[in-house]
């Protein structure tokens, strides 16, 4: 059983031979030591998984051809997660985090105490990718660039919820049980919390719901992974 | 108000001055830039927190004297996190959320397939001091040292039930809803999961529950961050 995992950004069809770029071609020949003749899992977001074999394989370049779909396409429920960006390392982790936990859409914020003035967001999309081929999923949440928070809000579809988890309401009695379905946007605030002005607009809103996360005050990273879990738990793919 | 919180290993009582050591001294004087009668909060694991004053600062010594407690102590539920140690960072961060997420105790177990045949005990019991400190919380969870996993389940106190993140469950349904209250372990495998006498034994063991973590394999820190939140959401004090 192959066990290597590769996103592809190609179309996947029996028998259509995809060219590999210098990154792939090198992973699989350098770094898993792949030959031809091996065997290889691809997928690309949208055609499920596919049993695929290593036609030709040299270190810059080379050739898979899909065998067989191994897997169908599995898409994660409508959840996006909007996080204000944080320490580097602590931002790859919310992003892998958000992939594993079956995020749809990924979308860093800039709040008025955010440090980070920018993103990598190409470097973000990878560690989304790199979740993906390692969880087994067949999805992989796109990652948009860093967009200020109120031009998020002007243009909000109110008809995706906002699950706020407010630090303000540490301590406070507060479950996801009985919340309608559909779709949903968990935002997470930065170390400091949302300032006065932002936390004004959203409790003005209609679509925005405040949940606790306990009487413990949690890191950014932390709440982000507790309240994807506890949203697929209750109303996404997890039951 | 004081900002900076301080885990300190001594009775707090008021009026009662503690000497600082070398680490405390140099963190207060060179790191935060503190000085005699600069106020921080003190905390020991049983005492609550403390209002304390800095009455005297050098780089290496120092005193404070505790003033008025500032909070009640607060101990977390009665759950314990048993884990495989994996790679260094993602052991360092189940350390560091379990105690955020307030775990009571903390227990590196080596199991078939785990691949450190040892652990840093006192870094880990440093990041879980650290995390106690940054969480607001009065309590720090003891980490132990890597015990193998047959030995803590030979002396199994089975009045505390086991909660399983059985990575075979893979997209069965199950949820925590229903689940009695009172002590439990939350049982993280390491990557691979566990051996089949390992899963023999650990079913066989009526104070097993098994629970499912969604559609997607989660990595091990993943799972263990997932399943606190779940367990304190649903059994601890979140509500």
């Amino acid at each position: 059983m192959a066990k290597i995992r590769l996103f592809i950004d190609h179309p996947l069809a029996l028998g259509q031979g995809i060219a590999l770029n210098t990154d792939q071609a090198h992973y699989l020949s350098s770094v898993m030591r792949q030959g031809p003749g091996d065997e290889i899992l691809l997928f690309n977001g949208q055609d499920g998984e596919w049993l695929a074999r290593i036609e030709r394989l040299a270190k810059r370049n080379g050739e898979v051809v899909p065998q067989r779909q191994s897997a169908p396409q599995m898409d994660p429920p409508d959840l996006w997660l909007m996080f204000a960006p944080i320490k580097k390392a602590r931002t790859d982790f919310i992003v892998e985090k958000a992939a594993e936990l079956g995020a749809a859409r990924i979308l860093p914020v800039q709040t008025d105490f955010t440090n980070s003035e920018r993103i990598r967001q190409d470097r973000l999309q990878a560690h989304a990718v790199e979740a993906a081929e390692q969880c087994g999923g067949t999805f992989v949440p796109e990652v948009t660039d860093l967009v200020p928070l109120p031009r998020v809000l002007d243009g909000w579809d109110v008809t995706r919820r906002i699950l706020w988890a407010d630090e303000a309401l540490v301590g406070a009695a507060e479950t996801l049980a009985g919340l309608e379905k559909g779709p949903w946007a968990i935002l997470i605030g930065p170390e400091g919390g949302f300032s006065e002005s932002e936390r004004k607009r959203l409790c003005a809103m209609h679509c925005v719901t405040r949940i606790s996360l306990g009487p413990r005050i949690l890191r950014a990273d932390t709440a982000a992974v507790a309240a994807l879990a506890l949203w697929q738990s209750e109303l996404g793919d997890w039951r």
